[in-house]
């Protein structure tokens, strides 16, 4: 258990913009102009060596202050564990209950940031799979192949590069918890089946991204949402979200 | 009767951003990067215990200032009333036609501030449901359930806690009338029908939403924005709104 | 013919951000977010008592600044002239091809104010209605009824007052020209033709809206693109634009 | 060769807004809020005399610094150069792969200014374009008329004046490769096959557009996305991209 620290609102004091305590309120305002932390949804949370920065439950997204901030370590914490001791808490908030899925990230993943969103393109991707028999096989991973912005997304943990043009990405599904702490056991059912998987989609309530650093899971984030978006309106235009494109050779030498 | 106040203009001058006289010009600048209060409509309204700060007519959202609020008094306040006697009133400016659903809102149900929009997702929500039959029980309430943003929700006045995932979320719907103020009965009414609700849909016209205080309208507005727009590219992917969805149980102890 | 200015660049010089030169360049910002102007499109006119400030062609919308407005005055200026002497001329533009239908509304309808945009939701609705038959008179004019934001319409020139909720909004289609000060005659026809509206569409082109001052322009233009907005998602889900809804009475004495 | 540089940072350091050093970021945060750069995709190159100025690869656009530009000379570049030699290089980034691309654009078109997106609007006509058949000549052009924005448009290289509203707007599309560079050789192809174009969209993956300065690329980028939205809107609704609308005449003297 972490000790103590003396001053804890040192955590979230930085005239560094890209203190973790900075970064997150300027990201989700982000967010909130991209409709993804609307109603005070969603959430962001960035892991500093050992530490651990989350925004609070419930807070305006757009509105959110470096002091609105949760610290936790990371040492000895498992996401499944009930009673979480932090380092830092802000007066009159309460946790996140998306924690533990952000731990899972961070534990298990060795992530540096993950992001959850509402948004409502990944909301409706998810919709489409269901419609293709709940509970069915093809209704628990979105494929999508041969768009540029594939190349977006690393090739999984520990693997040099990023995924080509021709590739397809693979986001599993995981069915929705009434209780958002409930989805970690799914969660880390679907990174253990899907081990090069960046993202989780929740099936009627959004995604969870994540990258080695911020930048990778805001990249990674933004290039999913893209493709959610295109996905959707490729249905509505009735075209297939896996094609056979022959590859092109360059012809000069 | 309200008593006149010697300084009106001190009613709405304060250097607190969360001063309500501030807040409604902050507020509705964001609706309006919306689209809920395009070309002057909607409004927004805040009650400061027994001071209420509404927003004038006619005015362009994004342009409001603290100098052009009203304030009245809620002590003797109908909703009905023909007559008002506001504390403070702009210099050129009318009072809102909303100025008495507000006021139900506060009366009625305790609440601390009520946003109304005229969000073009809820005009088309209420259009989709009177496709099913003017005047048709079923073209009377707008019902959704199993997504996420539900929890955005009280579950209502004096009731502890938000909806559930599975909860089914209902808004009633009721008629537009030529002038907004006559809209006021018709709110009450179905205020009694559905005690639950913070929300009433105006057919083919937006949304009035309420909430205990400014944060819970707020995020129960977006929150409502965010499931009409759902919903009506849901109608256009031919999902349903109502599903049966079985409920998930954590499997670890 | 106007007389020469002594200063003409004083004519643009205020700190006033409600002058004329001022408010263009942010009216013409604003609407580059909402998409009205893209690509150097549209634009924007403001008449002041016989001083007209006209922004140029071909600039980009969002950047404009108050020294690139031409200034003219309204006296002896028939729409169709072919030469025009303005009171200032910004060094390195060219005038708008806008021009006599901004000084058409000016002239012909006592407008302070003209809206000219390419919103694609404008030019969608006139795309629909020549669906219905090209040159047919189905395909000439654009009807809504029974939408509150009709409300944000006034009657009519030298009528009191706005258009009701039940009532019906005409806007009239013209077919676009060539070049673009070739549609003055065929904007003035339809002005003839609908002497109460604000607005007049141009067929694969956009729209031009005007208002007794610039308050009344900036509101009767995003209530139309509102309406069109709505008119394009309403037809996309097979909703009519006009309908019969009955008119609901207040019940309470 | 281009000789070294003394002080390489001097050439990105300027107090002028419209320095490109300056100009790049600018234009890439607004196009970020466009949604044409979306997960570091896209970017934006600026050629002065013989300099020319470029993002680097796989930076967030809208938080691009001047610091972040490469500089190189145009003198005896080839665009199938492997090897390039950077006057500046900004220390922590990898090139753009759009390098080549940009430099095309430059040395076979005179090009001031290049931009690259992105944009889903760019994607999806590449899609619907696709489904008429993979590799058929239908596929292999996209061609609309008779929509006032065609006029953002320069008739060709060295042609003076714009497209008419019933001119046909010809944009050549190309296969997309697996490495962006190799795109090359196509997009010189299609140059030379369509002589008079600003733009190449290329398949699955988005549209490089370019013209004499950047105000001129960046009007014809914006002018073309609008045409993209348009197009795939008016497909959804039924409505043709090619059609046959009768000139009209002015009628008066």
């Amino acid at each position: 258990m972490a000790a103590p620290v003396e001053n804890p609102d040192q955590l979230v004091t930085s005239s560094n913009p890209d203190h973790p305590a900075n970064l997150i309120p300027s990201l989700c305002a982000k967010f909130w102009t991209l409709g993804w932390v609307t109603g005070t949804g969603g959430g962001c949370s960035i892991r500093d060596d050992n530490l651990v920065y989350i925004a609070p439950s419930g807070v305006q997204k757009e509105l959110m202050k470096p002091a609105d901030i949760y610290v936790l370590s990371l040492k000895d914490q498992e996401p499944s564990l009930k009673e979480r001791t932090y380092l830092r808490s802000p007066p009159s908030y309460k946790p996140s209950q998306c924690t533990p899925l952000f731990l899972a990230a961070f534990t298990r993943r060795g992530a540096g940031c993950c992001i959850h969103t509402h948004s409502h393109w990944a909301v409706l991707v998810t919709l489409l799979l269901e419609a293709r028999g709940q509970g069915s096989p093809a209704s628990k991973v979105f494929e999508i192949n041969n768009i540029e912005q594939i190349k977006g997304f690393g090739k999984g943990m520990g693997k040099v590069g990023n995924l080509g043009y021709h590739d397809t990405l693979r986001i599993p599904v995981i069915e929705n918890t009434p209780h958002e702490e409930d989805l970690t056991e799914f969660l880390e059912a679907a990174m253990e089946e899907y081990p090069d998987a960046y993202a989780v989609l929740v099936r009627r309530h959004g995604v969870y991204v994540w990258g080695d650093n911020v930048h990778k899971a805001k990249t990674q984030c933004e290039s999913l949402d893209y493709l959610f978006q295109l996905a959707v309106e490729m249905h509505q235009l009735g075209l297939p979200w896996i094609s056979d494109i022959p590859q092109i050779a360059p012809q000069r030498s």
